[in-house]
């Protein structure tokens, strides 16, 4: 499906990896820019993206790429995309619209709020992934069904918001209006907290020697999470410490209950635990 | 692939839930025994066995079911085999092979050791499962190409071993011999430690409201095992308490360390974190 007029002019991606790239595939293939532009450290990436036909242009400067683009999309970790805004700022075109991708909003959200006046920027988060990361993972389905969340900021106008929800929609997500800190605490609970259990059990059980032939399909999915991309996910625990510390007081309350019913052998009040955490589940 | 000559000339399975059905189905499949009996308190899951030609016969009564058997299969939760072991020990054919499925062995092969001398008995555990359970989710694949965990018990003679080879290979598995104790440590860590910590995240974080429409494949997966079957995991936990509360200290120490490198913004450390977890896995 190509969209009758595309979204944008001239679209600029700052990050060409597993994101950034199924946002390029996805804007290409639904016809949401009539440009694509991006900016990646990794040279051979540019290469092979505009190679493949997915972008026009590449640049290893985030402030050049950006020149002339009345869309730009920041789609690095998160601390790098903070980098980048303040980078970026100056060079931004009049009224262009900026949109981050990352995975915290709070700092993001703040940080925006200083842009020049003229930008329109919105925080965004399509909650989309893999425990795979890079350009050669993206595809331009990553997208499809998923949930985009979406946070006003200081620069968000009527305007802004509705471009917001056309991109989000346009590449097969749902948009999702959430307010910084509300979409902080819950993907800490639903998305960081996960990837910090399986971290955890990872450390606690690896699958060596006859562990391994007893590895089966639970210990697998359980840790499958500990695989993920260690930059992308330390600027996420950076950026979101206060909200992934009291998720995780919680599982470690629930943790500690547990023991404490294993030690007392209480056979009743371990099935109780047993059906809460099925219920909530 | 049909076996030239059955195992079995009366296989009797206590117990026709995902496992036992699982067994039986491929039991079936395979040809190895020339006759499958069971028995469920569930009647209705004996009448659609038989109806569907899964077994011949199905019975209340544990030892009436085993009454002729030269093959006995105890394929219900740990405690309930335990408890059943003792209700047949009578009832055993001379010389009959008696194997239990369940998760935790030393229990099991401690209780084997007590079966009169003419038995012939092993612990097993086949490590295949699912988060639903019952002979609805039975399926004669269930075993193909997983390990299946075979402990000595003090009724384990030479033919005794072979035997349990031959039917653990026979379902499409592949046996691992495995000492009790160091089977009920190893599958601590890499089988109910998983659970746990899926469980510990559905306690922590119960996807409601926005979290719903957060919730990516992430939670998804790392929660998953949290839907397990209570009675079954009761029994694990109660059969294990000893090994799992060690595997649950480990976790609980990375969480720990976690929770401090967060509470310092240690980024050197963190990293380090995370990067191990991710070589583990």
């Amino acid at each position: 499906v190509t969209a009758a007029v595309p979204l944008f002019e001239r679209l600029a991606i700052i990050g060409l990896g597993l994101i950034g790239g199924s946002i390029a595939l996805a804007a290409r293939a639904r016809g949401l820019a009539a440009e694509i532009v991006a900016c990646d450290p990794q040279v051979g990436s540019l290469a092979e993206a505009i190679a493949s036909g997915i972008i026009e242009q590449g640049y290893s400067s985030a402030a050049t790429a950006v020149r002339g683009a009345d869309g730009v999309l920041l789609a690095a970790p998160v601390r790098t995309n903070l980098r980048l805004l303040r980078e970026i700022a100056p060079a931004l075109r009049d009224g262009a619209f900026v949109m981050d991708l990352g995975s915290t909003k709070r700092e993001m959200v703040a940080a925006m709020a200083e842009l020049p006046p003229h930008a329109r920027a919105v925080g965004g988060h399509p909650m989309a992934g893999k425990e795979v990361s890079g350009l050669s993972a993206a595809e331009p389905g990553l997208f499809n069904g998923a949930t985009f969340a979406l946070c006003r900021t200081g620069r968000t106008g009527d305007n802004a918001a509705a471009l917001a929800e056309a991109l989000a929609t346009g590449v097969g997500a749902r948009p999702l209006w959430l307010d910084a800190t509300a979409h902080d605490d819950l993907v800490a609970r639903v998305s960081h907290l996960p990837y910090i259990m399986a971290a955890a059990l990872a450390h606690a059980a690896a699958p060596e020697g006859a562990a391994r032939a007893l590895a089966a399909s639970g210990y697998r999915d359980t840790s499958r999470l500990a695989y993920s991309d260690p930059d992308m996910m330390l600027d996420i625990l950076l950026t979101n410490a206060p909200s992934i510390r009291a998720a995780l007081a919680s599982a470690t309350a629930a943790l500690a209950a547990l023991d404490e019913l294993l030690e007392a052998t209480d056979e009743h009040a371990l099935r109780a635990w047993m059906e809460e955490a099925r219920r909530r589940r």
